[in-house]
């Protein structure tokens, strides 16, 4: 259940409710709006009825949440969330651009990739120093290493960079350096790591996983919202299906729906969604105009000497033709890039 | 294997070839451009040396076609397969528009349907007659009373229409009636079906089966080129995952990987991709940019009265705030509308 | 709707329901057990008051049937299907096994095949005379021959024969020589073809579809038992999945969920299932464990010789063996084989 | 790449031939066997020769492995892996069942449920202290207080114990308790848990995740045992299509598909397989004629009443039933129970 309060509610008749709520054994999540403030009841409310609320001074309405996603629901927040990451508008009007190399491999590669999507026009550094890779015997990333040489490619570049963290334990570490966390596909479910990133401020990329229906991802983002971190940013990324030709079937369906279903920015990923080069443009510009917020797309200097995911990475100058093509669109979309 | 004649080859020279071929058994193809003309060898070809051919007079090269699918290869042709109906290019410059009502249940029905589409910039006017439903006890279609209210829609408006066949049967009397045949994605492997559309001249538009793999269904293309017919569209409109949110998943991959594994004009289907009346303007959108030849929208006059898919059904208004939005785009996929 | 009469229930009071049903504009289907007749109401009966009904003599009680399937359901009626096939009972307590070649291929072969699987103990034999192939370019089976083979084949052996269907208009001419038709997963949703099998009294094995639910195999079924036909039987073969192991990913819950949900006969493929010879025995086992009426086994001569599906088909003396753990296994399940 | 030494080599030539490998930059994984041992390379060995070592005296040969799973492939061990936990053998002759609720709820729970599942012939009691659940707004599991009643119910039962384990940092005070340390389908890519689980002896119990391979669950059980722990156990629990009836598809092949490609014992779940308790005994049945080395069942005292999972939980009277069924089950599959 929601409680919308009135525009004009007193902070004291806040308080009273927020009390109210807490006595009968209830957590509280608030946000707080330009004209009212809302507050979110966590828990089983089945049995709470809604006039004990309505009654109160300075409440305008209680409404029951029909998904069982709360924090993350249109119905908890009408406008889209927006947040500030070094100076970079995520999920406002400005579609946000994220881009480099899978894995970060050397001090030259992600200097090289970081100036490069720099000045193709890319607003944020990607790069992987810790690698969810599926054998045990493949590259596993260079560690913090591969952090302090992100650090300084963001030094160098003015980029603010994101990077992936794989367990709990690694959360403080990565969380030094990185200015977003990214939490892959094959971690969405890992409670333990959702609730690790929901208990800090940096704010986090969750990636769909391969198998997850929309709900599913809203309420991993509930677990990081529910642990009291706001900036949330969805990314649909291909799913698993029977398709062969491609790597995954990306969800462009997934991107209309969750801005439908959710306020949280959505940002789409379509070098994992099909895992072809030659197929990252035209699906990243059908993502632009299907309503995404952003991209996040993997460049390398030298894609055949890449140490991971070379065949899905673009070169140098694609990138930069595909961002001009994306400025084009941009205004279609009626956004800016 | 596919045979390419010099573009200084005579028509003796490849008669040659052609009977050459025949003469071990195999059968011929003929794709006859405007520089040159490709012989294709169907059959199982592992046997046939090229240099065989390659030593005749008036041959450039012989090539092994790698995939499975041969006519319908862009091996076999590089150019996009491009023709016209009753004026209206399919697979040119010009994005085609098909659209219309799932079915056609009166004459007001399917007439006020035909004028609000031709009104908004459609160029084809889809309906059904003939229905394919999951239950026996479901509305089965008007049949032939259906087809001729669909004649006298193209009377009034001028726009061809497309039309579903759902049996071998039936194909010469919906034939007599429709500009397009249409297969829908139950039929994608009736193979019965496809041999019969293929031994006819009328334009085939082959819709995707809910599991089909791209290779399962341009070997269902291959089945009705083969057969003979040339005029071959093919239709995403999205597969069966484990999504619940949405009817199908709209595989927006398969739009620019058809378009480089075959020269067949491909048109994308958000109505049925998603189910969603809401989610049908960001798909189609998103299909145009991604490179698709055209788009089958369903539009009804009065969706909540609608017999059959009422929910994906767009709205005359809704559908022509929709052609405008396309018509803007247009231009930055290099097409025109 | 389905109506139950009373145990006492007249002829006379059975036709003035039947009649009135009619009247109303439904039609009606019988199902007469040894206690008791149930009419079943086929067409939209949601404005129909069950009261109607419930107040004739000899009317015991009216019901609304949840299930978009009506005569298929196991409310329509609660006792298994049993039917006859030259002497071989399916649906009853004896394990039904058919097993053959994938396909028709000479008259040695399927010979050769058919005593084979009769010395071993079979009781059905399966061959494909019409093949549904992916490709155009492959061996489409031998036809009428192929079917006059099988007849032969039955001469010598005493085996009922089962064949594949492929379209509506071969109906007749494959009627004239098979004891079951089988209809392909491919077809699953060929409505002519379900309508033409409905018209006639042949038995129909009913394959389901790769992508198809449980309910859509039953609506399925429903098209041909509304269609005049009762003598259906589901086959389980192997849905379409991501796994790439096997060809498929048999899907073994279906067995007892089928039971549940329906009377008809259900038959495991584990040939299609697996797509491996050597899992064919451990499915077939467990199929039958789990309440499988009968399997369906590939068994080829010489599967290395095999035109079609060699990998999954058993030699005879393997099919042997299988047959000999099935027999120790089937009082388990309660059967005799 | 695996080196298998000669039955007659030395301890010294063994030695020098993991120094060897070890110079060379690589990793070695010890397997002795009765016979003879043999030393797995762990790594890219793409670029080592095999001839290299196979002219070391007291080799016999030096084989490449193709499956990308090394220490879990039959190639590495063609022997079944056979452990013990506190008594009870795991992968031996002996089905091993084990049964319990799906969370542990309260001390007389527990305890009744213990002592049912004990007097109906289980081996090992399952319950769930740790929960991982869809919502953050669902019970999620007592914790340590979990963990002490669950070392309560052994100290009773004598049954060992089997829990699941949510994030590396509780694997410690997990593993204090717990005989066998499970990890759930959501986590089966969580590599820093992998990898925590591989660096203690307990066994661990690795559930297929909803959208993996069976490549993909093989290379999360090489996490472990390249980690050190060798004691793994597969878990077959179904995997996410587009079925709706039941819960998951439970995946039959898998059984006998991972049994051929691995030595490591393979469970089957057929509660989560299902989510139907009535289909549990069947799925159950099924799985261990086609071979699989135990069973992990829900048995709740009150499923009514049950927290979680309690549709897809057997009583206790029902799971004493289906211990009768697979104890008349086993000896047709060589097992005993």
């Amino acid at each position: 259940m929601i409680i919308i309060m009135k525009p004009t509610a007193s902070n004291s008749e806040l308080n009273t409710v927020v009390q109210t709520v807490r006595d009968l054994g209830f957590d509280v999540h608030l946000s707080s709006g330009e004209a009212r403030t809302i507050v979110g009841i966590l828990g089983d409310t089945q049995r709470l009825s809604r006039s004990r609320f309505e009654v109160m001074p300075g409440v305008e309405q209680a409404l029951r949440v029909s998904q069982p996603f709360k924090v993350a629901s249109r119905e908890f927040q009408a406008t889209d969330t927006v947040f500030d990451v070094r100076g970079v508008k995520i999920g406002g009007e400005q579609i946000v651009v994220m881009a480099g190399p899978c894995s970060v491999e050397s001090r030259s590669q992600i200097l090289e990739a970081a100036h490069a999507v720099k000045e193709a026009g890319a607003h944020i550094l990607r790069g992987g120093a810790y690698k969810p890779r599926t054998s045990p015997y493949s590259f596993q990333g260079l560690g913090e290493e591969g952090l302090k040489l992100l650090a300084e490619a963001r030094e160098q570049t003015g980029l603010p960079i994101i990077t992936e963290v794989l367990g709990a334990a690694e959360v403080p570490l990565v969380a030094e350096y990185a200015d977003i966390l990214q939490i892959g596909a094959r971690n969405m479910q890992n409670y333990r790591l959702l609730q690790a990133v929901g208990k800090i401020d940096t704010p986090v990329f969750l990636k769909r996983g391969m198998s997850s229906t929309l709900q599913d991802l809203l309420m991993a983002a509930e677990y990081i919202l529910a642990s009291g971190n706001y900036n949330v940013i969805l990314c649909e990324r291909g799913i698993r299906t029977f398709t062969r030709y491609t790597r995954n079937t990306f969800d462009i369906n997934a991107i209309p729906a969750l801005k439908q279903l959710s306020h949280l920015p959505v940002i789409a990923d379509p070098s994992h969604g099909t895992g072809k080069w030659e197929m990252v443009a035209p699906i990243a510009k059908a993502s632009l105009i299907a309503g995404a917020d952003g991209l996040m797309i993997e460049v390398h200097p030298h894609p055949a000497q890449a140490w991971s995911d070379g065949a899905q990475s673009l070169k140098p100058e694609r990138f930069a033709e595909l961002m001009d093509e994306l400025r084009a669109l941009a205004p279609l979309a009626h956004r800016t890039l």
